[in-house]
């Protein structure tokens, strides 16, 4: 029997529109509203790869996704699943810097800055995907020892092979005069290994290193220009310049550049309103040229260097720490809703405990690189410091210690943030000597202390709260949307694998369950 | 366009079916399914008193009821909105013992006991129905003075009116044989005024007082039996016997009976599977008939007489406290979930609370009894002694002292208990002289902050929780029922109007918002 209209009044408020199947004594309620009114997702798919198949709608409580740990944690692996992390993609991330080799971040200042939050996930990002991708590709293109290319030497231009004795190898020396026409280069048809590595020292601030890459898609061809010059990113039409920073001149310095990246940033912002969406398998690198005054050895195209771009981020955690404080500061301004602005250079106990995440690994992989153990050991400092005196320690009701992702005033206790900055302190204390693992055991057992007598309180029944402001404030609970839900789920089940309190493994169980529409009982 | 039948996939996990209307990109999903999985409620209506106007399907995301309060909270007046309990008809009320004039519960033990926060929910709800109800109808049917009725008196018995120096009035004196023929009776046929009222002392323990009631729709009659016997209640066929207590042989005792409610709880005493549900308005008084040896005055047949109830729970309490501790124990065990049971004898603060508002307004009604004032004083005792010790206070993270309606350990802070158990502190500090209202005072001042403080902890964005048992056990939260729920914003709502804090009346708006599927945000 067909079914019938039927008036549905919700709450007395306002009414829908309803079907009804009288015989069947069932009412049936349109997808769209309880889609906005219990925030689920839906829709109809097809099966089959023909769309053959009969047509179903998959009802999801929750789009995120559930992360399950492939074993025990281990601090000199993998972190967490970051190995799907892809953060220079991000539309929050102006660029990589090319002075520093770490990204910028426009999240909360437009005009770009260091976030070492950000930074960190970018290390640990490649860290990991180094550890679970297949091993890349490497095109040695010129080293001026074994491997040499034919490169185009206009007339007025000059370039050599030349012994370097500090660094017993052979070297590039180039030398040529102003304007593109008399650059040396070389042409390629290089598609899909598209990060770019070179050694180069440039003499004068008019040196550039130049690659040229075509959109097959759209016959488009873009020159990426790589300066000794203080500058973040600057585009001209076609032209789309890095800078390498003012004290690059005259030092040797090893650049990792993915050119896709570097591409799509600089189409971006050439272009804010609609920019060219740039597939990477749509690239093919030209040429690469050098002009101005300048040397360069081993420059490599390759499917992939994670591990340069790892470093350079340690890199940039060794030479931007607060050596007063132990702090990586942000510089800019950060407002909560209710709180105190937080004012720039505050620091955040996720930046803290990501970066020394990154510094552990660092200190590790590099076999006892002392300068990243220093950092990382420094940067337990504010741990111990209330946020009101500069550093990122609360204490909930005068009883539990917590690290503070945003120092605010009142303690905001963002959970997500908390857990990763006792995923730092935990990689310290996993990796680092003696004393200072020591320091690190310590804050992580005070926190995970905290941790087991606070996690319930983001609990809802039916999902998570993402921070205690409702506690601290006096307003409604911030409620975690499912994606900062599935971090929580994934962190617990992370740390179920260290800690055994079945706690945290049975309120994993239970907060994956609220996923899946598996609310809390009710008395 | 007809719909189509579409399978709707639930989160990956099972089917069911639902309909679509490919044309309006809609799919619509049965009620039946929704009502389950999200916990709502919902009914298909039809208006107009013939029912002839369209069909409407009511969408109810809760069926429980906010009562707005009518005007700031008075202490003498009406308590919340207890004009609408009824407690005695309530299923786990096994009937109101006829020597004590209050409810016998079943709810924890099913042989039945006193259970103080029901008796007080007694008193308060008759309390507040002398208020907000009409006054009654009062029948006089004899008073040995100028009420006088024609007792049909056998050969063998005796009744005479007397008058009684001490007590200034007439009374009746009656002797009988043994055996029902020989009783002293009147035939009435009294409808809708059901409450029966007498001064009533019984010389010999096979003395007593029966009622004939008739059920006018069944046409069965029955035999209310009131005995001077250690008795609670007993049935026979159609005579159901209610004992007076084996103290109350020669004394006056002032009775005061709901007939419906007795002959109903016989019922239901007699027939345990299916008992008859008797109609108020079907049932008639045939008769009053009084045998044995005794004296009796003023029998009275009223629509209600909420003010003797109220009295004889008031006696109750002055009469059941535990001397010593200051407690109205609970003499039964009670086992929440995850904690240590409750031994008989425990306290419970709610308990405590109301029976403090039974006593506060019986102190303020009486003009002054100060037996009610002392018991009441008495009651503020376990207040300040730890569960542990046999109190009910406790301590939320070695820092809010929280006033526990079950002492558990470890403890459980019921939020609906707790704030009754502020109320009752509120209305002594109102009603009591000098120091008794300073120290009710003070514990009500350091209950309040405690609740501000703590509020939000039972705020999951979506409703409340009960209880914090998920923090004390690490469990997960035990979410308030919808009328639970409900409780809550009432209580909330009341204490708006004697506290100006914004943060209680945001928070009751922001409660009353998720019984109308208003959630909080996420982020
Ligand atoms: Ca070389
Ligand atoms: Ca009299």
């Amino acid at each position: 029997s067909p079914l019938q209209d039927i008036e549905c009044a919700i709450n007395q408020e306002y009414s829908i529109h309803c079907k009804r199947d009288e015989n069947a004594n069932e009412v049936y309620v349109p997808f769209s509203f309880l889609r906005q009114y219990f925030d689920v997702s839906g829709a109809v798919t097809t099966g089959g790869s023909s769309g053959s198949e009969a047509a179903k709608f998959n009802w999801m409580h929750s789009n995120a996704k559930v992360n399950l740990p492939k074993g025990k944690y281990d601090p000199r692996g993998v972190f967490m699943y970051f190995e799907n992390y892809n953060v220079e993609v991000r539309d929050r991330v102006k660029c990589i810097s090319a002075a520093e080799g770490v990204p910028v971040s426009t999240q909360w200042e437009k005009r770009g800055y260091f976030y070492p939050t950000q930074i960190a996930q970018f290390a640990l990002a490649h860290y990991s995907k180094n550890l679970t991708e297949q091993t890349p590709r490497i095109h040695i293109l010129e080293d001026a020892d074994s491997n040499q290319m034919e490169w185009n030497t206009p007339k007025t231009s000059n370039m050599t092979r030349i012994w370097h004795h500090k660094f017993n190898t052979s070297i590039v020396q180039f030398e040529t005069t102003i304007g593109y026409e008399s650059a040396i280069s070389i042409q390629l048809n290089q598609t899909q290994d598209l990060v770019l590595s070179v050694d180069l020292l440039l003499v004068t601030n008019s040196s550039s290193l130049m690659v040229t890459v075509l959109n097959r898609d759209t016959k488009h061809s873009y020159n990426l220009h790589y300066l000794a010059a203080e500058l973040l990113l600057s585009v001209q039409e076609s032209n789309i310049y890095y800078g390498l920073g003012a004290g690059s001149l005259n030092k040797w310095r090893h650049i990792t550049r993915d050119l896709h990246i570097d591409l799509q940033k600089g189409i971006v912002m050439g272009d804010k309103r609609s920019p060219l969406k740039v597939r990477r398998s749509d690239l093919e690198v030209l040429s690469i040229a050098f002009l101005g005054i300048g040397f360069y050895d081993n420059i490599t195209l390759s499917t992939s260097d994670h591990l340069a771009h790892f470093y350079d981020a340690a890199e940039w955690f060794v030479h931007n720490q607060d050596m007063k404080t132990g702090g990586w500061t942000n510089p800019v301004r950060r407002s909560l809703n209710g709180f105190a602005e937080l004012r720039p250079g505050w620091i955040s106990a996720m930046g803290q405990g990501h970066a020394i995440s990154v510094l552990a690994r660092a200190y590790w992989h590099s076999g006892g690189d002392m300068r990243y153990l220093k950092a990382a050991s420094l940067g337990l400092q504010p741990y111990r410091i209330y946020s009101r005196d500069g550093g990122v320690l609360a204490q909930f009701m005068d009883k539990y210690y917590w690290y503070e992702e945003y120092p605010t005033t009142p303690a905001s206790y963002v959970l997500n943030g908390f857990i990763y900055s006792l995923l730092g302190l935990y990689d310290l204390n996993s990796t680092a000597p003696g004393k200072i693992a020591r320091e690190a055991g310590k804050l992580f057992a005070q926190g995970m202390h905290s941790l087991k007598k606070m996690l319930l309180l983001y609990d809802t029944g039916s999902g998570t709260s993402y921070d205690l402001r409702h506690l601290s404030l006096g307003v409604a609970p911030n409620l975690a949307r499912w994606d900062y839900h599935a971090t929580h789920v994934n962190q617990l089940l992370l740390l179920a694998t260290i800690d055994s309190d079945p706690l945290i493994a049975q309120t994993a169980e239970r907060w994956k369950g609220y996923m899946f529409g598996k609310r809390a009982k009710h008395n």
